[in-house]
């Protein structure tokens, strides 16, 4: 029944030697993952003018020179993130990169930023779509956070099928959103070039006031360079191209940072031109959509777009996490969980887990994500200059042909994002104060498990110049958990005789029934007169406290006659499921106390045949 | 940690043969288990009037005659469970005497409803406590349920510690509240008596007036009879009662029926004789309090002894139903670990069980409990008309003594809560639908577990007769799962040789990295040159699958050869639990998939150290 469903949501089992056909051609791996880069522009331009209009309409202007940095900003990454990608082709992105250049330490701190990033693009990414589709229709507005949350498990069905096909399934709305921006900033320019929109900017640029200082500048700057959060997505994700990985990588990171250089731009000088201040109530885009369009079926269609691509921006989450906990487990930092791979050949765990944070975090947050963007920002530009400054060591250390000229790009890079960190904290310390704590722990984490594989590794190593020390035992003991005289008992007996050279019984007795004991006692020696028969008392209605103790006695005569030692547990399997519920858990409670002695725990199957 | 809490909150386990010492005297039997029906006089009253108050003010009047009805049959159940204690001393109450008496589906019937009635009891009772503490201060109103989640949880934990304590407990707010109430009642009728509270009736007895009918009469009757919920829980409970048993209760039941009939009779008279009309802000308990003690200090005094009855009567559920639960898995009609002692000599199963089904009923219906009453006293009725008309059935097959009289009496409380039964049906259709579903899925439920112990009971049997059949092995084959070269897998290959004639290791390789696995099936012959090693190769990355067809394959051989078949399957167990998280769950799952075969799962248990 869960198979059959299993088979039904995720589709048939793909074998591993299948992997090489799940790669990514450029335009799908565009799809898949260019969303999260490309959907910002949805609110990028809108966090600039909120935070000028704070100070005052005049400063509008200051759009234009923050855009302009911004795109020095997106170069300065796109070229370094090329670069990356050329030098790694084997992903990982910042963790990767930081880790070779940096040390583990920094590593670390790169990897967990972008496993926090991943769960809340997925989380900022589904609000911000929900908040598009209830806008759109208000009476859903009641069940946004349960829209949130279906959006995501629908996500995480999708992932779960594997790479190739979720990309078939959302390369429509990508792509409807890229033409329906284009469409809208060729023809407002158009409308511009053409005399058609007279000049309705709110002051023009160089307007001076007092209200337009260094602050408002950075703070208006550090708020638009949300925009450039998911830029990183392609690099670490080179492994799920089609060969030539990297150059393919590299070709469709630079088309979707001129796509969405276009975009901001576009988007930022058409809202100076027309003058937009932004509005609790409908958003810049969409003023700018409304004033171009009209309100007619090509706003409502560019609403659609946004609602959809926000949507698949999330999506981005479910291949970069998934692939960034596999690096982190194969380094020994997460579970080795991460590293298994299911069905239809994604990393189920990944997929899984990320799915239950973002949920988590849209219920904590109630869907409410304006707070929550400078944290994300944070979470991205802390790689990013690690990766970045990374790069610059790589390069003095390789020193070959045009090293110098790299390392200059990547110098760059390194600057910018290192600054905008250093604004963010400065800016918006009130939204991005849990970094602080979430890094630490994520850090120690990391190394409370790496600490613990390698002590296990320790333990189990056979060293291959000394022979493996071997125990050669003289027999064998087992006790036999007996509860009453039944089919199953003399089954588990004659297992038991087959297996031990020395067979017991092990009898727990309550008080309740003195007599029903008695008799119990007596039958066994007399059908098993060749088994000792040991009856526990227990005084606490427990089987488990004395049973410990008499296997412990036990335990000690079978060391000092070399033997090993084995407790039989006999255990109904009923035809059903759901019957075990009407079988009593004291065998498994058994089971779990006996994991901390050395012996082993046998169970034995008595198959209920109706 | 977990164990150290346990003791903290539970107490310390007790010895079964401490149980004598946890039984009731009289007084604490009062407390423990008269609340429930003692505090429906909170309601009770008000049902009716609103009923009646619904048609027409002059109705009013009717709650005498329907009160004195209500006393009548008060009095019938009264004596009827009188007599249904001494011949039934071991308890079992309802289901019980009408299983013995009508057979086995009437008793199920009649146990199935009180199960539900014992969560509906807590539910409604929690419910109406949180009310009147809300209603003291309105400031904790939005946190309502979470305040009843709170309340059955300490319910829970009280109970879980054992009967006696919890009744030490819970004798003030009883006792408090029998004083408030006499003292009112008292006070009111002193008052009458000498005057100075004049006539202030709606209309007094025997106005005649269109709009009073039968239909209403018998309406508003049925709505006042769930002042008679939680009368039958003494006869449940006779068990826990201190020596003489029967004698105990049955006493007990008198008082408390006693008391129950004078509080209900003095606050209708009083409701009627001081023309109180329900209003939905202020009840009409609170509303007599009122004017009988002013808005002062023993008017508040009266409000928390009726929040804390209320909550208290919530713990009648709490002895009531592990008992029935019990009686019913002695039945094989429930799961058997409904019989398990806890610790402290409770049905810790049952408590458990309750608790999470009336927290359950306090989400769904938001804490809302009007609707809920008509199906509480349905399911209180029919085990009342079963119970008594089971005892007519059992006076007739003794017929000693006093026989005809007896069964007269339990004909009178037959016949009444029968006629309720009908009336309910009839006039509270839409409150009571749900009982036409949930009985017979409850039975169900009871059928399919008793025919699955059943056909177990038969499959296990060994009869005395004969001799058991014995199978006498030739020798036993152990498969060892092997993952890599380590000291765990060698040790567990000792552990192997040390029982089986014949050892096979079994890998399950994959496509990722044909060299290791080569290298490891090389060094693992070089090792264990005795050991036949089998490289089973899985295209899908999972290892059940061919695990299962393997090991399905050398079972036929090993019963060709007479031999017993064991899989062994290595586990680590780290030192911590939490690091069970780190290693992968492939064996669980194997283990699991493997009780479907006919062989024994053995677990090797290897202990990290670090």
């Amino acid at each position: 029944m869960w198979r059959f469903l299993k088979r039904l949501l995720i589709g048939k089992p793909l074998k591993t030697l299948e992997e090489g056909s799940q790669h990514l051609s450029r335009t799908k791996a565009l799809a898949l993952l260019s969303s999260d880069a490309l959907s910002s522009v949805a609110y990028g331009t809108e966090q600039i003018t909120t935070a000028l209009i704070a100070a005052s309409t005049v400063a509008l202007w200051l759009q234009i020179p923050i855009a302009i940095l911004v795109l020095v900003l997106l170069t300065a990454i796109t070229l370094s993130y090329r670069q990356i990608i050329h030098a790694y082709p084997s992903g990982g992105g910042a963790y990767v990169v930081t880790s070779t250049n940096w040390g583990r330490n920094a590593g670390l701190v790169a990897g967990g930023s972008l496993l926090v990033d991943y769960m809340l693009t997925v989380a900022v990414s589904v609000a911000a779509g929900t908040e598009a589709i209830t806008s759109a229709v208000p009476a859903l507005h009641p069940y946004s956070v349960g829209i949130g949350v279906v959006i995501i498990l629908i996500l995480m069905g999708i992932n779960l099928r594997g790479v190739r096909e979720s990309a078939g399934f959302l390369m429509v709305p990508v792509y409807l959103f890229i033409v329906m921006i284009t469409g809208m900033v060729l023809y407002g320019l158009y409308n511009i070039a053409t005399g058609q929109v007279a000049f309705h900017a709110a002051a023009a640029i160089g307007t001076s006031s007092s209200s337009i200082t260094i602050l408002l500048f950075l703070r208006a700057f550090s708020s638009g360079s949300s925009s450039l959060t998911g830029v990183e997505a392609i690099s670490n994700a080179v492994p799920n191209f089609k060969e030539p990985k990297p150059r393919n990588a590299a070709a469709t990171l630079s088309i979707m940072a001129l796509i969405l250089a276009f975009f901001f731009g576009g988007i930022t000088f058409l809202s100076y031109w027309y003058g937009i201040r932004p509005n609790d109530h409908v958003t810049v885009l969409a003023q700018i959509g409304q004033t171009i369009f009209g309100h007619g079926v090509m706003f409502y269609l560019l609403q659609i777009a946004t609602a959809l691509i926000l949507a698949v921006a999330a999506n981005t989450g479910f291949s970069a996490f998934p692939q960034l906990a596999f690096n982190l487990a194969k380094d020994k930092f997460m579970p080795h969980i991460y590293m298994d791979k299911g069905d239809r050949l994604g990393y189920s765990n990944g997929i899984m887990s990320l799915a239950v944070g973002a949920i988590v975090l849209l219920l904590i947050f109630n869907g409410s994500t304006e707070a929550l963007i400078p944290l994300y920002a944070v979470g991205v530009f802390v790689p990013f200059t690690l990766s970045q400054s990374g790069m610059i060591i790589h390069w003095f250390r390789e020193r070959e042909g045009f090293w110098l000229g790299k390392a200059s790009i990547n110098f760059v890079g390194a600057f910018i994002s290192f600054a905008l960190v250093i604004i963010l904290f400065w800016m918006h310390f009130k939204s991005v104060w849990p970094y602080l704590i979430i890094m630490p722990v994520l850090l120690r984490m990391f190394w409370t498990i790496n600490r613990h594989y390698k002590a296990v590794a320790k333990q189990l190593r056979v060293l291959s110049k000394e022979p493996i020390k071997r125990h050669h035992y003289d027999g064998s003991t087992v006790i036999v958990l007996v509860s009453n005289l039944t089919k199953a008992t003399a089954d588990a007996i004659d297992y038991a005789q087959s297996m031990g050279d020395r067979v017991l019984a092990m009898h727990v007795s309550f008080d309740s029934n003195p007599e029903k004991e008695h008799r119990l006692g007596v039958e066994f020696k007399r059908e098993f007169p060749d088994v000792r028969y040991v009856d526990i008392h227990s005084s606490y209605r427990s089987i488990t406290e004395p049973s410990l103790r008499f296997v412990d006695e036990i335990a000690k005569g079978a060391k000092e006659r070399n033997h090993s030692l084995t407790i039989l547990i006999p255990q109904f399997v009923p035809r059903h499921g759901w019957q075990n519920a009407l079988h009593n858990q004291n065998s498994l409670r058994l089971r779990t106390a006996l994991a901390s002695r050395d012996v082993t725990v046998s169970t034995y199957y008595f198959h209920l045949k109706e």
